[in-house]
């Protein structure tokens, strides 16, 4: 209860106003008391140090300390102390007026800007959605398998023996070693090609979406989703204003044909080429081809979401389409919450030379860079090799966990989800057998405590297909079997 | 030179080429020594784990060893081991043609959104512009007495405690933990009236500005900023496309009156409140009164940057204007950067009540949150009353070094620069008395490894006032004195 010591020692108070003193510390104390801002139990800073704080005579301290104890705000504790009582904010009491909301202008889409509007219009509620490790949660990766203690121990290293270099203001397009690191991965590991200062370190995938968007799109540009596609895409681009086409997926990705027959012009292209999400297809040498022609004649921004092409279980790496793009067409993007963690919110966009420039100036003014320390840490778990065994052995365990959930879905969801094996990715997509929409059934399970995200939520424009997207990789083997038979006796129970 | 293992081990091959495997390999691994990617010096991965990683035999792997050996790229050492060769890499050599650029668009421009080339638009090179502890950094916190070793002690602990519920996404507006203690810290020690959902939780405040733009500004909407001000606000504004409009400060504040007579309208207003930048101004009663009815008449938003109003050096801590405002008008800053380090990146915004959605949805479309860990550390050194003891100990310290400076600069710049004492801040603002302009001073001091900024560059709309800002909090006593005596040669030697 009372392990911390409080970090309350600052209390405002102003000479200038009528109110004495120790009315004024009294009422700013009895305000955070009442708000529960200082915790029942929790100490109030001794008398002598707030005096010195406030430059004030101690008597004038313990004037109002006395006051908020005779009100029952606060109360003293033989061998000494003064504790915020529990009673007065258990009870919910507030002296204190609620602050009034903006009396003018009630209507809260009257006081954004047409951009702010825009920028909170997308429907975005899945962040934190469902525990972590809970069976299916989607794209999580195996926290139960992460070294925690060595990135302790490299963080520790890190802040002893570079602290002078990692804490001012830094680079904004990154920490240099992060981004030498980085560099070298996609050389080797995905066939980018580029140069040092074409690689930006940007908060997460998502960072780097918003950041393309409002670098390449205006508002009532058209810009080519895929249908089904990812939801985070499509939240940055429509929070950009975008005009969004949902183009249809097929085997070999994006169905570049059906996008010309539906829309005139595009601005951008959104492909997860080596692995689309959610449907897992591998895009034809033939559609890539389609696509850079396309993006070359018509000056479009072709964008490649390489989320998770770490977790191939079969065949060799896929080369990126930024690679086969000689035109600078490619805007590449990659992210480390797949392969390490998403809270480090950590990932990186490849630029096009002629607009490396621009990309920098921007991250200046729209917030430098991300915390540097991370960035280090980063930076020598790779330079160590850390990341190559960690994935390494991380496609080892998703590979198993996916057999895993094949194995408890044969013997405990038969009849009710068909599903097939897929040789990369971080979940499966089952077609449900039961007669009810995935949105039904999806919303039943969270009822019963299995998260499964309905397919027919990713897509825009077109008819969607009922299908269950059933996540593996964060999930133990024993939640994948107990999540398989709650799955089942929800879908029976609902069926 | 060999410490760190290679991170190499993935190389992209693709069996539908036309040419064989190892050529494949080859070409790969001679692109990644050629462009610098892999060191000179660096070894590469073995010939086995490369094999295993690739699905060949190792005979291909050796092969395509071979010919890098037999062309100098590599070399092999006795007692095994392929390295990348040195003389090739130094010789600038490369035998890949550099990426090609976007040829239908030669000029940058066209190729950017409208919005796009407005965020790269700003001048903005002052990220990283000269070396921490350097005499006179302006707002560089004191690196040399942060408690770096404790800060990774409370980092280990959170990692290994808490690192289940630390690694996932997490909530848009912040760390709840970190959230709590802020609202506590603003509460008691800067009066600022908030519920905890109006906290949201930043990249640095940089990142707030950013966001307040494009959720309260249109372009072409105007914007007051104080003149002289902060750089960082006229980049977001500008970048956001603002009418920025130059209001000039004196020994009150901001001039209301003549911000109303320049312009008619306003829709946002930018104020340094406590400790106006850079010439260190509090605002008066009276302004601050006109300010909010002026707000509250014209439903215009107030954006009162609270960037280090923890250095007070004399008198009691300030109320911010936001809890003076009842109507919601006024959105509050602040940042991490002045009180523990800028490579953080955190900083917090208080949202008025009808703009927390969505200013939340707005966090999720753009990135989600900043780094968790970074957050969950910060919230236990709130918690465990480090900052407190940290701000008093600076407080300490700044205020010694300031008097440092002042005692250098009476006894090396007399004659040269007029400085005075100041009750607050991060720098002082010296008069040049050599009759030169502050920029030829500044860049003549740069050029003798000064780091001192003009105060003309504050200005945007009126005539500069001429002045050098001398930042002191960040620079050691020793050089503070060899600082202020480089500094007079360099006047002296360039009068």
């Amino acid at each position: 209860m009372r392990t911390h010591q409080p970090a309350i020692t600052l209390v405002h108070i102003d000479p200038t106003q009528p109110e004495s003193l120790h009315v004024q510390i009294y009422e700013r104390l009895r305000h955070v008391i009442t708000t529960g801002k200082l915790m029942p139990g929790m100490r109030l800073p001794s008398s002598r140090m707030l005096a010195v704080e406030l430059r004030v005579s101690r008597n004038t301290v313990l004037a109002a300390y006395a006051q908020l104890i005779a009100e029952g705000y606060a109360d003293s504790r033989p061998g000494g102390g003064t504790y915020a009582c529990p009673n007065i904010a258990d009870s919910g009491f507030s002296a204190v007026p609620k602050q009034k909301t903006l009396a003018a202008s009630p209507d809260q889409s009257a006081v954004l800007s047409n951009r702010g509007r825009m920028l909170s219009a997308p429907d975005v509620s899945w962040a934190a959605r469902s525990r972590t490790g809970m069976a299916f949660r989607v794209g999580a990766p195996a926290f139960d398998a992460f070294a925690f203690s060595l990135w302790s121990r490299i963080t520790s290293r890190v802040l002893k023996r570079k602290s002078r270099s990692i804490v001012g203001y830094g680079d904004a397009a990154g920490y240099l070693p992060l981004r030498e690191q980085v560099a070298l991965y996609l050389a080797t590991a995905r066939g980018v090609q580029c140069d040092l200062d074409q690689i930006v370190i940007v908060n997460g995938s998502q960072n780097a979406l918003d950041l393309i968007a409002r670098m390449l799109i205006d508002p009532g540009d058209t810009v080519w989703i895929e249908e089904p596609g990812y939801l985070g895409a499509r939240a940055a681009f429509l929070g950009g204003g975008a005009n969004l086409m949902g183009v249809p997926v097929d085997d070999e990705g994006l169905n570049v044909d059906e996008g010309l027959a539906r829309a005139k012009n595009r601005r951008l292209i959104y492909v997860t080429r080596s692995h689309q999400f959610p449907l897992g297809a591998i895009m034809s040498l033939d559609r890539r081809a389609e696509l850079i022609a396309l993006a070359r004649k018509t000056t479009a921004w072709i964008v490649e979401d390489d989320y998770d092409s770490e977790f191939r279980y079969s065949g060799r790496p896929l080369q990126a389409l930024q690679g086969m793009d000689d035109g600078g067409h490619v805007i590449y993007v990659g992210t480390f919450s797949k392969v390490l963690f998403p809270a480090l919110r950590l990932g990186y966009i490849v630029v096009p030379k002629p607009l490396v420039k621009a990309f920098n100036v921007a991250r200046v003014v729209s917030g430098f860079h991300t915390a540097t320390p991370e960035q280090a840490v980063l930076s020598e778990f790779m330079a160590e090799g850390h990341l190559v065994r960690h994935l390494r052995r991380m496609r080892e365990l998703y590979r198993e966990r996916q057999q895993i959930l094949l194995e408890a879905a044969a013997a405990e969801l038969g009849g009710l989800v068909e599903l097939a094996p897929s040789d990369a990715g971080m979940h499966l997509v089952g077609r449900p057998l039961n007669g009810r929409t995935d949105v039904e059934i999806s919303a039943a399970a969270a009822r019963d405590g299995i998260d499964t995200m309905p397919l027919s939520i990713y897509y825009h424009d077109n008819a969607p297909r009922n299908g269950l997207l059933l996540g593996y990789t964060g999930v133990r083997p024993p939640l994948i079997w107990s999540g398989a038979r709650d799955l089942a006796s929800s879908m029976t129970r609902n069926g």
